[in-house]
């Protein structure tokens, strides 16, 4: 299967990217919906909402439960998402003890919202280590290449020598700022998403903080004071932040790309990549793909800002595009931090 | 794995599409890519550029060619795209009696472009046949409910009473002009690419125009004067066609999801979907999805216009970033056939 | 005024286009509304739905109407469209003998969708007469340097060398195929929007198609079967086009940009672009805006997809944003064509 | 004139701010890029790099200076830029004494975005004081409607009742997270450019960094380590920043609109717009507008983004794109923030 390239048997070695692609698989989003329902038994019952036996039987149909995934297929078809159909499953794994208990007082998307906050933590952790490595990268490319006499571009046309750093700092600086903004992103993302129903946890009466705080702090997330199911800011903030990322990266790509024409000859590729039909040349792939991962979360965060559009208390049309956008873009941006690394390490300034 | 949606374990029962996404397998790729070099080698052989044993050999090699998936995923990293390994690994299957005749004075976009043209052609073909299953569907609800009355709404206001039938169709005569809009777009799309090196098919010499005809003919696809490398408005006609179909379709899923509403119920919808939180609620999922996916293709439409800007005489970065929209596009598509068929099979117009 | 760099006092040297911007000044609207309104007067009068002496008089109100453009201004920002003001001011014009027949059986999309085909029709003219300049400018710019040996370039690498011809070719077949593709454009966007209220001429009873024709007539457009007020695929079609053409000249822009690098010199450039700072430096100035113009539109045309979701019978929100992005695009369009002009006039190819 | 919604006589009734436009007038940017060389000249002669005299005299011509738009207009055509023209202007209007001191070691890029930095600054107060504007108004709808029961609609149904405050807070508080994300943008915005020829101020030798801290203290910006010409995040964090913004208040503009549904009800509108044909509608207009503006800014944000890929030290391609989205995107917010002070106080929750 493949009409993605990031999972794609061969394209994926280009554009793929195997830890993050983990983190949006089927089994990934189960395991973290089932820690949403675990966590909110739990706290149920500690907040006196559920009967400990209820939380019990729930923890053990969790530990044993096996999705039929078919059905949980046929169940999205009809319900437009997983949930309703997990939950039967779900409920059907605990079984008579507790059954009733499960997903007490929440509502679909606290659950799909909530998985995902689970797994951007993680994805957000790789990305941050990426970055670092391409910036430990970038230092040992200006500590080697820096003083490199290389000629300054502007409007297409040669402008006058600057030492190599120039041009790297140029690459280094956005980089370094995003790394910084990634706090501000993390901070608005990885939060429990509870609200029940219409947001407003009627079911869970005045215990729905106290479920919410105790919730937040077993699934390492934090809480808010209600639930934002209509208020997407804090998705289209991830979503700006990736192709900021990836933009700064093709930039660096097509600066590297111009640099190495064979005409220019100012920054030389080790391991570029090969023609069919003209064996000798060198071409600067990763640059390329550095543009076009760029372009491609270029595009995308369109959607994204349209998503802002989220009528009424919760809005399948609106929610659904954002689950055929974000993933992508986690994953171009995972893509464009490896592949950056891997050109960075592969170019060295030539002195003219 | 699960990063797209139209391939997801259970998500692709809401978005997915088996039959589309069977022709952006990696498998159906690799069937039309030896499809490609065979018909290739048999021009030549025919029009003298290789010996008819090469010939022989070549189509021998492709009968049992067994890829190395790993390879080409290692290539298609190295050299941004999968021909040269292909051809390396095509060459071993060959043998020494042709080995050097494979892929001759033919490129990588060459092999590409013309595989997704040849899946292209079914692919158009499946959309044409759900388009006209979707009209048909209108017919028999135009037939059925033509003529109960119902409100017409401009500026989200009730208007003035008209028949169903003027609501019906504003959705049947867009997809009426898209269905006649196609033709143009295969004429566009369905041929071959044959250009070699730098799109001069300068290694065939006088034989190109022949070489061109031959295997344009024996793939079932049109000759064109000289090949469209670097000119990829015909990639990109194809995608305003693919966003018009589902623009017209999210239209109609946006007037059903208003009329279905339950302070309005113009429109009934049998089979809605459920909620996790309140199971009373029959839910216009199908509407919405048709909206997502207009959305969706208008995003990704744009990413389609900026690989207009092919620098050269091939673009790495432009040419890739195709490869990452345009298959989701059809899909997407194709998903919005299926969807609205179910849609309209299921909505009645209700008197009011 | 300003904001628009196509109308700005310097800005507008580089973007802007006076032929066109005079097709989009409130006053040509103007002009077109009431073109609108007299026709569709006659046209009642001679199929006896107002009387003879009401079209008389509506068309001296209207051969005198001074617009109180403070009171459009005010009216538009209450209704949200100019013509329910501009009809009052039309009747006040007309007086008592006229007046309540003025605007009879149409509404207002009627009017404004009209009114911009009219416009459409001399702006796709001049949109066409300057693609055959741009042609008439390659070919000649062939017959001068096309057997000039340049460097083939693929993935911004030197591949082959090539007649300067290949290139030339790559700017202008795909610009005589987006010229053959203007037909079909022209033919679904210069026609009579004459609907009513919802779409289906209520107040016109039997004779609405005889109005219809004769209007269309008499306005030189086409006349259609039933509005098209919630269709869109028309406008959207006219959008796909501008972005096909400008991104077309953009590949070239970007070509030339390429090529007048001072390590190519392939191209030189004639009364290229100055700098404040380096006054030896020529830079390709128009080919860089060709590139600017082509993502422009490309970025734009996203949101003329988005608005096919045209809720309803009208929708104020879908509706509104073609105005923000549609005549933009015509702009950058013939900005772009102009410049393509200019920039082919100066540009030779360099024997290497 | 009036291409531009923003501009035009009677649509900017709708779409307008006078307020903002005058900020992007060319005078305001004449002005500001004259503050700018007064403050260059001013610190270069503190700082001994040029004559106090020919600072009196760079004082003394911009005191007096009179543009003369015909050549600046010109100037920009052949230059793609405004700065070469406006500085030969500049030093004639500044005489003997000074000419050669005007704009000593800057670069057009240094003038423009310097220029845009002061415009901005008073923009983005505008912006905020705006902000602070609606949530007062929303606040008052809160105090006054906010017990009032409503229905929460979850996918286009009816769900269960909340109190209307549920909704507003919905409306209430991405505004509110999106005026403290302001304090981040403004930081990154509102700073001092000044890099010359290739962002290295090779002509101020030492006394770069004095010269800039001086100028931005005189101009009221922050002064950054070294010119970020080339790199564009700082201009996509506003973009992006804007575009929220717009997001946020068109969920609540289709909230409105479908609450206000003539069968649903729950909202009346005051002074909505009228119908040329149907006299008795009252249309959202407001709430439909806030719609077309977030869609308007989802779609131009992608442009922006795409402008990231910023090749070398200077893109004229990229940069000029730009100019022609950043400039509406603020006029789009600025209108989208007036209108909805409108909307809310014209808006009152009905019981049900």
């Amino acid at each position: 299967m493949s009409v993605s390239p990031f999972e794609h048997p061969f394209l994926s070695g280009l554009l793929g990217d195997e830890a993050l692609s983990a983190l949006f698989s089927a089994d990934a989003d189960l395991k973290a919906m089932l820690a949403f329902e675990g966590a909110l038994a739990a706290a149920e019952a500690k907040d006196g909402l559920i009967p400990p036996e209820g939380a019990a039987a729930i923890a053990g149909g969790i530990a044993s439960f096996e999705p039929d995934w078919l059905q949980l297929r046929e169940g999205t078809r009809r319900d437009g998402v997983v949930v309703p159909e997990f939950v039967r499953q779900l409920r059907a794994a605990v079984g008579p003890d507790g059954e009733k208990h499960v997903h007490f007082g929440a509502t679909s998307q606290d659950v799909i919202d909530t998985s995902l906050a689970l797994r951007m933590g993680e994805a957000l952790s790789i990305l941050h280590e990426r970055m670092e490595r391409v910036l430990a990268d970038l230092d040992q490319l200006a500590a080697r290449d820096g003083q490199v006499e290389t000629m300054a571009h502007t409007r297409m046309q040669a402008a006058i020598p600057v030492p190599a750093l120039r041009k790297i700092e140029s690459w280094r600086q956005p980089l370094l700022r995003n790394k910084e903004r990634l706090a501000a992103v993390r901070e608005g993302f990885l939060v429990l998403h509870l609200g029940g129903a219409a947001g407003t946890l009627d079911k869970l009466g005045k215990e729905g903080r106290a479920v919410s705080k105790d919730m937040a702090d077993a699934l390492g997330l934090a809480v808010i004071p209600h639930a934002r199911h209509s208020e997407r800011d804090h998705v289209v903030v991830l979503a700006d932040w990736l192709s900021l990322v990836t933009g700064g990266l093709g930039k660096m790509g097509v600066d590297i790309a111009l640099a190495a024409q064979s005409e220019v000859g100012e920054i030389r590729i080790k391991n570029g990549g090969g023609s069919s039909a003209m064996p000798h040349k060198v071409n600067p792939v990763g640059a390329e793909v550095l543009v076009t991962l760029a372009r491609f979360n270029a595009t995308l965060v369109s959607g994204m800002h349209q998503s802002l559009v989220h009528e009424n208390e919760r809005s399948g049309a609106a929610w659904t595009l954002e689950w055929m956008l974000l993933p992508q873009m986690v994953m171009a941006t995972g893509a464009a931090l490896r592949m950056a690394s891997e050109v960075v390490g592969n170019i060295a300034f030539i002195q003219r």
